[in-house]
């Protein structure tokens, strides 16, 4: 029979999930509202039941499942298989997702942080492909961030590392959510950019609000504060990139998230601060590319890391 | 017969060399002004003759010297043995390093960036004993960073990674000499605290040179301007660490080069920094404690390196 992995993107919003083949075919997906409000227990029900009817459909097309990945926010401790804590999952408190996952279905489960699955399935068949060390910076609400050093994410000692959305950018700059002041995620995230433009605005905002969406339209149509609001958060991200260019001299730097469609408005500002700030070799080595999976990342990630599983068990 | 090593830190001023066991026991060392106006060529050369003449006293002991560690400071492509470029020799451009010295000693020869060679005679025989992630940042004229995760050194793409004094902490901060502004490099090296001090004075200064230990010893006597001086030099140092802890959530991270003298006089300062900004587990978990190695830690890593070669050769 042949073998096949089932990939997860347990989102706050969205459950997606996936059967993939081992060279990364989507075979089959579906896709349905978390309900995270329902606690814990009813979303492990309902993504139990949903990898269940993936699993039955795989043996209709005679495919086994050999594993499951699963992606998760939050603070993950894959080498356990516990959620820590996670910021859409108020009561999520060490849930210990996989060895649940694994009573109920009976096949080996794996979990990983949300932002390292979109990093591993950027690298398996989106924009990192053949690719060994890579950052992928997800410019969402907020930065996330997945660092990929080896072929393989570098979770750090507590599962923790990663968090590229809070390296400090500006010492004494804006209150950011973390509890810092002036990090990265303040300047060049969805988030961010709204507040760039409310403040160049100053006294003349209208009150009314806006998205970042509404500032990409207005800068492609020529309005001038948010073509400089977004020339300036494209420097804010080369700041931050320089830093990380210099400090790991990556082969790769992949961009995803929602803000990634404001790409064209942005990136020759990102470049300009990066060769201006970056030492010059690994500065021009480096790519600096959009994300090409768009929401699929997350869930085609856990399934390669379902895959090497499978593999290694 | 017995087996050891040697280590050798080839510095732009001196050159050390030492025979150590398998248990990194310094069992003779050697130190003399490298000369690096000489060029390469005589250099290598009387690098070659220092590591003959210590492979003898090797043997004069019954003991064989399996592999010899060089540490550098440049550009080192350890996977090549090349010295790519070094700032200080000038004429070293592509230096086949490795093979010239194998060719004239008979035994493997592995090199390494200085920087990332103490990381390692830090992790081996100093201050990250027992510890498989842990950053090393060097505070001296410059700032030096060497990165260790997974027990291993990062390269990087290019053997250019570890830059940590290159990051940017403040985007329109002072020149650095890299190109940059507002490098790490530039508030928490000797020259930085040096800069604090005298543009603290302001209009005040005598125009007279001072040095980076008159500072210190100006603020142990409660000089409240060298105080200042050397509080604001932590923090900043701990802007830049709390960044490093959200990136790579390390075990530990080690401080080394001349600054550290001025320990009590920063440390409290950037740990308080550091639990402002970073998240609190990985902040808290991380330790921040001084190398214990001093000037032998290169050469203690450069034999480390020898070691594992000797170990998989």
């Amino acid at each position: 029979m042949g073998r096949v992995v089932i990939g997860v993107d347990l989102g706050g919003t969205n459950l997606r999930t996936a059967i993939l083949s081992p060279e990364g075919e989507l075979l089959e997906r579906h896709k349905e509202a978390t309900h995270a409000a329902d606690g814990w227990a009813r979303v492990v029900e309902r993504l139990t039941e949903n990898i269940k009817r993936l699993r039955d459909a795989a043996m209709g097309r005679g495919l086994e499942v050999a594993a499951v990945g699963v992606g998760a926010p939050g603070v993950i401790r894959g080498d356990k298989g516990i959620v820590v804590k996670s910021p859409n999952f108020p009561d999520w408190n060490n849930v210990p997702l996989k060895d649940q996952l694994e009573e109920a279905l009976g096949v080996p489960v794996v979990i990983e942080n949300d932002a390292n699955a979109a990093a591993l399935g950027e690298q398996w068949r989106g924009a990192g492909k053949g690719i060994s060390s890579m950052i992928l910076l997800t410019l969402g609400t907020g930065v996330g961030g997945g660092i990929i050093l080896d072929n393989k994410i570098w979770h750090g000692a507590d599962g923790m590392a990663g968090e590229i959305g809070h390296m400090t950018l500006v010492p004494d700059g804006r209150p950011c959510t973390c509890g810092n002041v002036g990090c990265l995620e303040m300047y060049a995230s969805a988030r961010g950019i709204v507040q760039s433009y409310h403040e160049a605005l100053g006294n003349r905002a209208s009150g009314s609000p806006i998205t970042s969406e509404q500032i990409y339209d207005a800068a492609r149509s020529g309005d001038k504060t948010a073509v400089h609001v977004m020339e300036e958060m494209g420097r804010m991200l080369g700041i931050g990139i320089a830093s990380l260019i210099n400090i790991f001299n990556p082969e790769r730097i992949v961009i995803g998230g929602g803000v990634k469609e404001g790409w064209p408005l942005f990136i020759e500002a990102t470049r300009k601060e990066i060769m201006k700030r970056a030492f010059e070799v690994p500065a021009k080595r480096t790519d600096i590319v959009p994300s090409q999976l768009g929401d699929d990342a997350g869930m085609v990630g856990a399934a390669a890391k379902a895959l090497e599983q499978a593999r290694t068990a």
